[in-house]
């Protein structure tokens, strides 16, 4: 299984040490060492670094942590493929431009297409878009042009957060019928998140407290970094630190963030939470 | 003015000589320390790396020389801003998607807006596209999304080069009414540039020789890097090398390359080809 890492801040922010955390995932602490993308929103623009080694070791990750790029909007992806042979066009996140804005998108999970073999689960194979189509060869790409395409046949120009996120809720729910769908999606003003098997958040705001990370030996004290209207939300599979509470999602939930505020969230009547075994149990079946 | 590179080879090669004489260009041997971008077609996918920072002394730009990028196309710029503030959204190159493809650009010169004051020359102002709007405040990105716009609203998918290269060519002579337009172009297939004042190629093939950097006390021998077959073209504003053979287009010279070669050619009636001093004039008349 792929792992995802978002952040949504009101103040532009670095990932470093989340990223340090996350990146041991890429191949040390555990095995999704097919590659690894991350961007950041720039204002209005995306700086996207990708590589196809593990995320572990690769030299552009290493620049995360050598020039710490402060964002309001990012997104990570580390990966283990399941469709799609190990290349760049492959990688997570994917990027386009709707109505004059970057959006940027990473999926975690696996969209039943005919070279899998489950007749219970539909086969996603949307036809080819007028406006997006896919470059690589994944799933992933393919429920991003589908999404984005369907945005563009219902907006002539991007509508308000409410209409955007009822949108977002009805394209997802219709695209997780074919197979899992565990994603993030970012225009650099908001950050919409699909959960179906296992993703969590924490928004960090004053006071700061300390933070130790889940995957190494490192602290990290916010009350140093940090101003007290600064507002941070982080999301990702797994939770990155073991000191702070984090929340899970309910498989079936979504949600917007704004300004590390959620500021809109729809759960399913029947919310279930997945320990971690049974999540990823879940993603192992849609395999 | 802004610098171009470009490459276009029949194998995976890496620009690493070239782009350092280019890089001092950026900050170091001449003035154009508002950015920099470049971006590398890898198979059909696209490494693009760039910053806000002069080319000569930026981090991102190291890491063109500390991992060197084999690729088949290549265009790289550097800038001197004259429209759009210095930002990572005006920064060349620009990349948009069509039909599955990514596309990538890069401008040299000054196309008119507004804030212009030149009654001669037509304001370029294209009406907001239907499938793709600039996301930055630059003519360059403007003009790139009003020229794939146009493709796209003649041709349902990609044609072929010659019916390609037919419809670049009316798209650029129209977009040059509105100011200076030297361009380059590539879809990880085939690279296409328009001159307009000053751009230089060189084909680098069997019997390969020695060269020697314009801006850099560096000689390279091409002898011991590469084999009979190869066959590179490299596209610059002024040559990079004092050494070799290269060729100028002519002011409103336009062609397609391929495999290192030259597949499609328009030269205008009365071909002009203008000294560095006048060619550099003509683009700072055009600011």
């Amino acid at each position: 299984m792929c792992q995802l890492l978002a952040m949504n801040a009101n103040t532009p922010t670095d990932i470093v040490f989340s990223f340090d955390g996350f990146r041991r995932r890429g191949g040390l602490t555990d095995c999704h060492s097919d590659g690894f993308g991350i961007a950041f929103f720039e204002d209005n623009a995306v700086r996207l670094l990708q590589d196809t080694t593990a995320c572990a070791t690769s030299p552009f990750a290493d620049m995360v942590k050598a020039y710490p790029i402060r964002s309001t909007n990012i997104i990570a992806h580390i990966r283990k493929a399941t469709q799609g042979e190990v290349s760049l066009a492959n990688t997570h996140p994917f990027m386009r431009e709707a109505w004059g804005k970057y959006w940027i998108f990473a999926h975690n999970g696996n969209l039943k297409r005919s070279s899998t073999n489950d007749s219970e689960v539909k086969d996603f194979h949307p036809k080819k878009g007028q406006y997006y189509r896919p470059v690589g060869k994944t799933d992933s790409e393919t429920a991003f042009c589908y999404l984005l395409e369907q945005l563009r046949q219902r907006f002539d120009e991007c509508p308000d957060d409410k209409t955007l996120f009822t949108a977002l809720c009805e394209i997802c729910m219709e695209i997780r019928q074919y197979g899992l769908l565990n994603c993030v999606l970012s225009n650099g003003e908001m950050l919409f998140i699909h959960c179906d098997s296992l993703l969590h958040y924490i928004i960090r705001q004053a006071p700061f407290g300390k933070a130790k990370l889940a995957d190494d030996d490192i602290e990290i004290d916010f009350g140093t970094q940090t101003t007290p209207q600064d507002k941070v939300a982080v999301i990702a599979t797994l939770p990155l630190t073991n000191n702070e509470n984090w929340q899970q999602f309910a498989v079936g939930e979504m949600a917007m963030f704004q300004n590390g505020n959620i500021i809109h969230q729809r759960q399913p009547e029947n919310p279930f939470y997945p320990d971690i075994e049974t999540g990823l149990n879940r993603a192992k079946q849609a395999l």
